[in-house]
Parts: C-alpha cells; sequence; structure tokens
C-alpha cells in the first residue's frame, strides 16, 4: 500500500515522498523497514529517531526529517485506523455443519458460525454475525448485525444483544442473579427470570459475567466498553459510552450514567446512583451515590483530591502519634510548674 | 391461574376478589395488567399506587385499596414462589445424540444432556440432572439429582457434586490448587491429586473457580450460595448455608464455618477460620482469625464498628496534622517564655 | 511399591524397615496403613503422632519411633516426587474423531485431543500435547511439547505456547486487549492485532485471562505460576519464576522482573516497572514502579514495615484525635492564664 493511500483513508497531511510502500505496522521500537509507526507524543522523540520505520504519524504541528509522515489532528485515532487497514476483520466463512442449530432460528446473511457453536430456539441472529467454537446461544436470544461472540462466550436464554457487539472469550451473559431470602431454614432462591439487553457497539472483555435481571432487565446501553472481569449484578443499567475497567463489579440494581469512567478493582454497593461523566478511581469501595461529574476515590469514596491529601497525611501518621506523645509530656510539666509556682 | 390458587399456592391470606386471573409476575414499575406485584416494605407505598398491577402481595399488617391482594408474613418467601409458579423450571429433554458419554457412566433418568456437554468414563449422573452445552464432566465424578450444570461448566476428574444444586456458566470445579516449592533452580509443582465436594443445595455463581485438594477434599457444604468470580483454593473448607459474595478469595486451607457472611472483594488468608456466623464487611483483607458471630472490616479487621469510627477519624486527618502542627508551635512559645521569664 | 524403592527415587536416606508395602500418599491427618505421609516442620510433631501412616518423611535432623522413614534436606520438594509416583500422569490417548482438525495443522507424537476441542488452520501441535474438550486453539498457534490444556482454555489466533505449561480451565489467552480513543463521538477501538507468548513451564491456573498485545507480544517468561482469576494486560510483560497469586490484575503495559511475587488482589497502573524479586503484599495497589528487592504493601504501596506502622498508628486514631482536642484545650487554658497574669 503507498503512503499517500494511507494518508488519504486516514484523512491526514502527507509530507514527504507518498509512493513509498508500506507493508505494514508497528510500534517504534519493534517497526522494521517497510512500517509505519506512530509518535503518539513529543516526549518519545528519542524512540522516533531510533526507529526503523519508513514513514510515520505525527501529531499536527510536529515534523520529522528522516522519513515520510503522516499529519493527523488526532494521531492515536489515525492510528487505529491504520491498524485495520492492515489487520481487516476475516470474511465470513459460513455456517460449519458441526454446528448445533436447533429449530426455528431466524439467521441473517453472510455468517460465520464455527462447529461446536450452539444456538438455541427460536434465537434471532442478524446478519455477518460471528460465532466462534463453544458459543452458547440460548433459547429466544437476539444478537444483532455484525456482532462477534468468541470461543466459549455463553449468552443465556432470552437476552438480547445489539449490533456491531464484541464480547470476548468465556464471558457469560445472562447468568442467574444472586437473589436469595432466608425462609426460616434454608436460603430460598429467588428465581431470576429477567434478561440482559446489550445496546449497539458495546465491547465487553473476557471471562467477565452480566447477570440476568430478577424481573425485568440488566441493561448495558450503546458504545460502553467493558474490560475484563467486569461482574454486573441483576437489575443494572450502566448507560452510553461509559468505561467499566477490569475486576470491577457492580452490586444489585446499581445504575450507573452515561460517559462515567470506573476504574480497576471498584466495588459499587447495591442501589447506588453514579451520575454522568463521574470519575471512580482504581480500587475504590463505593458506598454512596457519586453526583454528575465528581472525580472520586477511596474506600469509603472522597473526592479525589482530599483522599490524596488523606493519604499523604497517613504517611506521617507514626509521626503525628509521637509528636502527639511528647506534646501531652510537654504540657504535664508546663502545667506541673504552674501548679509548683501556684 | 386465579390469584385464590396462588393465595392457596403460597400459603397467604386473600383480601379481595379472588377470581381475578394472573398471567404474570412482575416489579411494581413494569406490573401491567394481568400481572401480580410485590410491595416488599411500606417504603415503596408510591410505587404501588402507581403499579398497573392486577393483584399485590402485601407484608401481615398492610393493606391496600385499588386491587386485591394476598397478605404474606414473609413477602419476599412468597413473592420467590410466585415468580417459580409463572417460570417453572424446563421438562427433561434427554440425551442428544451430539452429546459425548464416554464409557462406564452410569446415568439416572429424565435427564437432559445437550449437544457438546462431555461426561467423562465412570462418571454417575442422578436422575433429572441438566448438563448444558460445554459442560465437562471428567472421569469418576457424581453428580446428585436435580443438579443443573450450566453451559461450559467445568467438573474436574473425582469431583462429587450433590442434589439439587446449581453451577452457573463457566465455573470451573476442581482445577489444581496453586501449590509449588522451591527446589533450588526452579517452582516445582506440588501435584494437586485431591477432589472437590460440593453439599446439597449449593449455588455457585458464574466464572467462580473452586480448586481441588493437595490431597483430601475441598469442600462447600450443603445450602451454601456463592455469587460470580469467588475464587476457593485448595483443602477450604466453607460450612452449611454460608454466604459468599462476588469476586471474593480464600487461600489455601481456610475454614469457614455455617451461616457466614462474605460480602464483595474480600481476601481471606491461608489457613485461617472464620466462626460460625461471623460477617465480614466488603472489601475487607482478613489475616487473622475471626470468631464465631463476629462483625469485622477492613484490612486488617477490626470489629465493624471500631473500623468505622476509624474511617470517620481519617476524615480529619489533615486537620488533625495542622492542629498538631500550631500545637507545637504554642508549646514552644510558651516554653521560650518561660525560659525568658526564670 | 516397598518404601525403599521410594527413598531411592527421591534421593532420601530411609530409616527403618524398607520393605513396607506403600499403596497410597495421604495428609498425616488423613492417612490409613499402607500410606506414607509428610512431617514438614517440627511443630506439626503431635500429629504424626496420632497419624496412622505406615511411613513418613522427615525434614533431615528429625526421626521418629512409630514407623520408618525417610530423612530429606527438602521434604517439600521429596513429598512433590511421592505424590507424583502415585499419581502418574495419564497416557496419550490419541486424537478423538470427534475433535475438530482445521486444515494444515502439523500435529506431534502421542498427542491426547480429545472430542470438542477445536484446533484452528496452520497451528503447530508439539509432542504430547493434550487438549481437553471445549479447548480452542486458534489459526497459527504454536503449542510446545508436553503441554496442557485444560477443558474450556482459549488461545486465540497467533499466540505462542512453549512447552511443558499447564493451562487450567476456562483461562483465555490472547483476548483483545482494552485500548480504545475518543474520536470525539465514541470510543473507537484500536485493534489489538499483537500476540502472547508464553514461555516454557508456566503453569496458569483457572479462568485467567492474558490480553494479545496491540502490537507486538504481551509475555509470560520460563518458569512463571501464576494462580486463578489473574488479569495480565496488553502489552505485558512478566518474568521469569516469578509467582502472581489469585485475582492480581496488571494494566496495559506493566514489567514484571524474575523471581518477583505478587500475592492476591493487587492492581498495578500501566506502565509501571516491578523489579527483580520484589515481593508485593496482598491488596496493594502500585502506582508507581518498585525497585529490585523492594518488599512493599498498601495503597499506595510503601516499604512492608512502613505500611505495617502505620497500619499500627490507624488503629490509635480515634484516640490520637481525642488527645488532640483535650491538648488544645489544654494549652488555650495556659495562654488565658498567661494573659490574664500579663
Amino acid at each position: 500500500m503507498k503512503l499517500s493511500d494511507i494518508a488519504e483513508c486516514i484523512g491526514g497531511i502527507l509530507h514527504g515522498d507518498g509512493s513509498v510502500e508500506i507493508s505494514a505496522v508497528a510500534s517504534l521500537e519493534d517497526a522494521t523497514c517497510g512500517s509505519i509507526s506512530l509518535l503518539a507524543s513529543k516526549k518519545h522523540t528519542d524512540k522516533l529517531l531510533q526507529s526503523k520505520a519508513s514513514a510515520f504519524i505525527l501529531p499536527a504541528g510536529l515534523s520529522c526529517e528522516k522519513a515520510p509522515f503522516i499529519s493527523c489532528e488526532n494521531p492515536m485515532v489515525a492510528f487505529a485506523k491504520v491498524i485495520r487497514l492492515f489487520h481487516p476483520l476475516p470474511s465470513p466463512k459460513g455456517i460449519d455443519e458441526d454446528a448445533v442449530i436447533e429449530k426455528d432460528v431466524k439467521s441473517g446473511q453472510d455468517m460465520t458460525i464455527y462447529a461446536n457453536a450452539f444456538v438455541g430456539e427460536g434465537a434471532i441472529l442478524g446478519d455477518r454475525v460471528s460465532l466462534y467454537p463453544g458459543v452458547y446461544v440460548g433459547a429466544g436470544v437476539t444478537i444483532g448485525d455484525d456482532t462477534i461472540l468468541c470461543p466459549n462466550v455463553v449468552i443465556n436464554d432470552g437476552s438480547e444483544v445489539g449490533k456491531r457487539v464484541v464480547i470476548n472469550a468465556g464471558t457469560i451473559v445472562g447468568g442467574e442473579g444472586y437473589g436469595f431470602v432466608w425462609d426460616g431454614t434454608k436460603h430460598l432462591k429467588i428465581p431470576q427470570v429477567g434478561k440482559v439487553v446489550i445496546g449497539d457497539d458495546v465491547e465487553i472483555g473476557a471471562n467477565c459475567a452480566i447477570d440476568r435481571a430478577t424481573l425485568g432487565k440488566t441493561e448495558i446501553k450503546k458504545g460502553t466498553k467493558i474490560d475484563n472481569f467486569v461482574h454486573i449484578a441483576h437489575n443494572c443499567t450502566v448507560g452510553e459510552n461509559t468505561l467499566i475497567v477490569a475486576q470491577t463489579g457492580l452490586s444489585g440494581s446499581v445504575e450507573i450514567g452515561n460517559n462515567v469512567i470506573l476504574s480497576g478493582q471498584i466495588a459499587v454497593s447495591d442501589h447506588l446512583k453514579i451520575g454522568d461523566g463521574a470519575i471512580v478511581a482504581g480500587k475504590s469501595g463505593v458506598t454512596k451515590n457519586i453526583e454528575a461529574g465528581a472525580k472520586v476515590g477511596g474506600f469509603p469514596t472522597r473526592p479525589i483530591m482530599e483522599w490524596k491529601r488523606i493519604q499523604k497525611s497517613l504517611e506521617k501518621l507514626p509521626e503525628i502519634r509521637k509528636t502527639v506523645d511528647s506534646l501531652c509530656k510537654k504540657i504535664q510539666k508546663i502545667e506541673d510548674e504552674e501548679s509548683n509556682n501556684a
């Protein structure tokens, strides 16, 4: 592919020789002759100078003398597009004869269903859906166009998955919520008969678990991106374009707004609300509602700057303790002298 | 189904017209005409007044004028029963011809074994057992009557699973314990050749991992309920009717008593004991034994009230620090004056 | 097996009657007649005295009068070898006719491939490889000799797995890294097209997730042992003979050295380096680089002794707070008196 073609594809401004042939995309360190690479920010200029890449993508305003480059307003977005150019999605492979398709399944066009995938009764599959080996699609499930379910993904009965969704391997959608009530002699199961609804353009990492609602639905709205090992309990609602980083867990009936960022290893107690645009630092324990736009951290959560101030003071705590002890002695001494004087 | 029949089934007292036909069960918010719904406590009375349900389940002592209702001592238990009435467990489907059953397997009556399930040599399956697609039952495993293994559950060789057990999708029972010993040049594996024993009426969430013992057994006793992503290491014992919430991990050889509650994202260090009826708050790090009946939280764990007091003081720490600084100066001043006076 | 043969196999010194027949290996508590058991350290001598084992393995320097024993410099290493003697690895079973092997796969000798395992186009499998049911080996994957992939393990396209590797059930190798960039209207996926490289003798627990690199590779070097539920994000490097305990998560591009110990439920922020031989305590949050050989704990991490001192002071915090309040009053009183005197 010619560099000038790449520049056109990604909408960047070409500087230098556009006829250079580019055959691969690579990091600055790993690039070899024929590769295109990215300088994401000025601070990695050293790496660029040592790189063997034949062309670069640079942020607008920067330039480079050693090789032709494409100047981009948002170089990371441009680079994402370049990677896709050199690594296109695979073409449809059809339905393998060892796939198990139960009765009354409604199939789309140009699907890829591998051996050992299972599609339950009455499921509806959109166009260009990909089901890898070991995928389980339960009875009555709906899967939208262009959605990819990686190996061993489970979508339990009645769930709805939108378009252009990617679910990485081993993730379970629609497992039973954790709902029990003590009946005097045992924990009686509250049957979990609701569903999970996943919006368009949602991506979910590997080995996640999103539980079905007790009644009604657990919902992940469009454009939200979820990392590995995220636990979303029954009846939660997660808004649009929200990011949930690895190993975070939401208890039952939590409501997360749009454009929220939940960092890794966070726990959120049940029935809480986190407003639009809020940011929660990693390892936090959320035990009360969080306002829209708030930036919080800690357990319990506090405004992030306050939490950092506490962390800083904490370092000094053993010293503070000693100081307080010595102050006590000094004051005792002063008081003793005063009473002697009196 | 007539409301009077429902009242009889769940052992509640009918108030109002028992001939009303009920066709569904729903939450107060989602209920439509023909639904029965639950008012769990007085504080949601507003929702009841706006609900479109045709009948309600109410706690004994409350009443409602807008529709007939069933009065119940334990309304949540009653509601769990009503949900099951409208969502009965599926009937047996037999053994699919694409299921893989190795030799010498002893099968029960009325089983459901889906395509792509695998049952290893010499396994013993009880009556009405359900094995979903992708389930792996290892050699010599025993599965009790009415037990349900959801898609892609793995029960490794030699494990024993009781009656009426439900294991959600993706959970691994009997993986190798994490046991190594440094032999001077490498971490040598200590072979993990024990088993896992799971008692009757245990329920386990999605994507959990319960490791086999090094020797002997890892045991989960009857009636215990485990949420998603729970890690139980080799040689642990978990008592009866205990609750373990999501993303909690037990290190090796931990002993948990009966009726314990472990909240989410807890870690328990190896070889510790947690006594009957103890309650551990979320995100705690348990590094010493916990007495029966104790309520603890934090890392390291402390009595819950003490831990909350510390959390509260922590908020004031930056202020305390400043106060101590100013006290130091004041005392210095007093001391200086005294020495001047002397 | 004769005790004398066992002594020879494990290179220990036999004391007492070597003709005793040993048929099993068990813990001191569970041992019955015919078993051999281990006294790992002197403090469990009571259990040895009550044990029904017919022979023991003892640390060099200890002895026992009730039964013959084998004296070993490293008794745990010896015991690991004895367990393997009585529980040898299974012999090869060949390739099941219900396994799915795509075209151009290069197969080794003496493999075991169960029904419902899937091997993608162009994969290379070493000698004596075992693939259990539900395993997915993607296109172009390399699996080294003697490697065992337990049920439902997923190795995505292009990954490389070394020799003598054990990966427990449900683990996902090569899932897509969590990489997105905001393009002004949505989180655009940065295609994750790198691979995962796993060295020889690595062992990985159940339900882990090791993401493929964006470009280049995510690497786990030889001899490293990983527990259940460990999350390793894109572009991480983990050194040799490192231990990572359950439920720990590494963010993107983290570099872990050799012989490091990461305890359970740790989080490590992106792009950090942890030096050779460092030890990080459980539940820590690592937010800055850690020097080789350092022992740290807490969130943020501090030298372990400092962190413990802070924890200890924390217990006294409510008391310190009260003391500071009373000091304030006392000083106020002294100052008031002084101004009165003046």
